[in-house]
């Protein structure tokens, strides 16, 4: 078996009349080579016996190619879609990607990275935990090897980023449940020591400030923004004595927690309480009613970082630093429409 | 900075009247400690600039202490939710995972195949891609370091394996729908290469023939199982001179592309098609009407498959196999139940 010689691209190419380049195409499902040739190559690299060698080009320029991704967690739609649309473009630039999840665990995390910087990956590309407040871990990855934030990342680390504007959207959200004649707004929060939701709370009370409606700090609650923070943070806004009229919430998932609890004590929504979440999750379309949400392009978000990081590979000196910050987007659905009902 | 004495778990224990095996298992979200105590030995690791120096010993050992996982894809609850119990049952063991996704693509797979055995791993834990079925990779990981399979898994591998009994789901699935009265049912299926798909056939075929029931092969479909597969077969199935009053189809994905064709064709679901999908994706809990699935117990099949490689590491000579099959379970949700409604 050791001994049997391998068949090559070339090998391929030769037996179908197609282009080395075409095959190698093919094989990475590039969206130029049409389905039936696709189908072709990889039934001749089938029958070829064909082994892919990717890594000793790489081994030869003594890079390992390999490309760190660390995300919060994996069970997301939007990080699994970013890291989807980075790993579409560093492929068909020739690099492999690895990941790992912090589970938004600081201990976890610096594990992580450790692992990464051991592996002597190329370089990193991070969104960082809720609980991450000491940055000399991301500091570390800085002094030995490239480093690229997305949507959680610390302006002071002074490393390329992209994210979206979280202080528009939430003028955008507070805008529209104005115009459905909300003036009772709460704020269902995430953490303020993390940048981005430091900013959805500033652009919250702005908003608040700017139509002349009362900012109630009892109104903003900070947590985890898991299912059972919603659930939780909910219940306690309808116990109080003060009940708001919409429910402003900073990421999806949490969002379904509070929708649950509504449900639950059959307040109609949105004519009681209005709600909108955070992030165009997959499931905010399917509920009853669906969920009004802030679309967060998690495909641009990939394709951009991405890029900003192969150009990084290019320039490791470039001493400027590349800030991209992308338009939210509010899609508004039943729950908070109420001309719609 | 690369002077200063680091502090350890020992005084992070001493500030805070512990033992060090009790920091040790705070800082690792051990369920056996307490919120308050979390809070506590996180804020002192934070004051204390405290830094996990995990791989040392690791490295004295002469071990990566990682394990690759290699899963078709990241953007799925099952699989997402695989991963995340793997990561438990090691991390609680020493070890860290590090993740890369085939994209259901062959070539990609033997790529990170190869990436993985060039890091060196201590072992490998995989779910197979749709298109492999040349095996040859998966003997290359055997030759080299552990293998354990979870749900695509081939038995010619002869490897440590766990999953679902995929024959007894469709029997399931079948009585059930029987039950409902319905008589002609269709199947979306995966690929017949598959084994998983292949056994979930032969299980639909088997169970409507002790029913008694017809099996046309036009009402076996074998596709990806993305959601536009799902449409487009729902689509070619109501346009067919024989409609089916039931599908089963072997995907959530899928099975929700199929109920989105049959909503827009303003076809009551259950009562003139009822529909199952399998997985248990959390959406399908979520959409009008819900829909039935089948559970295949993603928390187990990740502590057992951590637990099945655990056990191949301390006895990696040992020369019996491991299969351990799970029972699946039938949910019934809205879209299959006929009574209900």
């Amino acid at each position: 078996m050791e001994n049997k010689k391998k068949s090559t691209i070339k090998d391929i190419a030769a037996v179908l009349g197609l282009t080395p380049s075409a095959v190698s195409k093919a094989l990475n499902n590039h969206p130029r080579i049409s389905e039936k040739t696709k189908i072709a190559v990889k039934e001749a690299a089938i029958q070829l016996d064909y082994q892919p060698n990717y890594l000793s080009s790489a081994l030869r320029k003594g890079k390992s190619n390999l490309v760190g991704v660390i995300i919060p967690r994996v069970n997301s739609h939007f990080f699994s879609s970013v890291v989807e649309n980075i790993e579409k473009v560093l492929n068909l630039n020739g690099y492999n990607i690895i990941m790992t999840q912090s589970n938004e665990l600081y201990v976890k995390e610096c594990q992580e990275i450790d692992t990464l910087l051991k592996i002597q990956v190329d370089g990193i590309i991070a969104s960082m935990a809720n609980e991450t407040t000491n940055l000399e871990y991301y500091q570390k990855i800085k002094s030995k090897t490239e480093l690229v934030l997305f949507d959680r990342g610390e302006e002071e680390l002074n490393v390329d980023y992209v994210g979206i504007d979280d202080y528009k959207s939430s003028h955008l959200v507070v805008d529209h449940l104005v115009s459905q004649n909300c003036n009772r707004i709460a704020h269902i929060a995430g953490f303020k020591h993390i940048r981005i939701y430091k900013e959805r709370i500033r652009g919250y009370k702005d908003a608040l400030e700017k139509w002349n409606l009362e900012s109630k700090e009892n109104w903003i609650i900070e947590s985890n923004l898991r299912l059972e923070d919603g659930r939780r943070i909910m219940q306690q806004l309808l116990d109080s004595s003060e009940r708001p009229d919409a429910v402003y919430v900073a990421g999806d998932i949490a969002a379904l927690g509070a929708l649950q609890v509504l449900l639950e004590n059959n307040i109609k929504v949105p004519e009681e309480i209005a709600l909108i979440g955070f992030s165009d999750e997959p499931f905010t379309s399917l509920t009853q009613p669906s969920i009004s949400t802030v679309n967060q392009h998690s495909d641009q978000i990939g394709k951009l970082t991405a890029e900003a990081f192969l150009e990084r590979m290019k320039n490791p000196k470039k001493k400027t630093i590349n800030r991209i910050i992308l338009e939210p987007e509010l899609i508004i659905r039943q729950s908070s429409n109420r001309d719609l009902k």
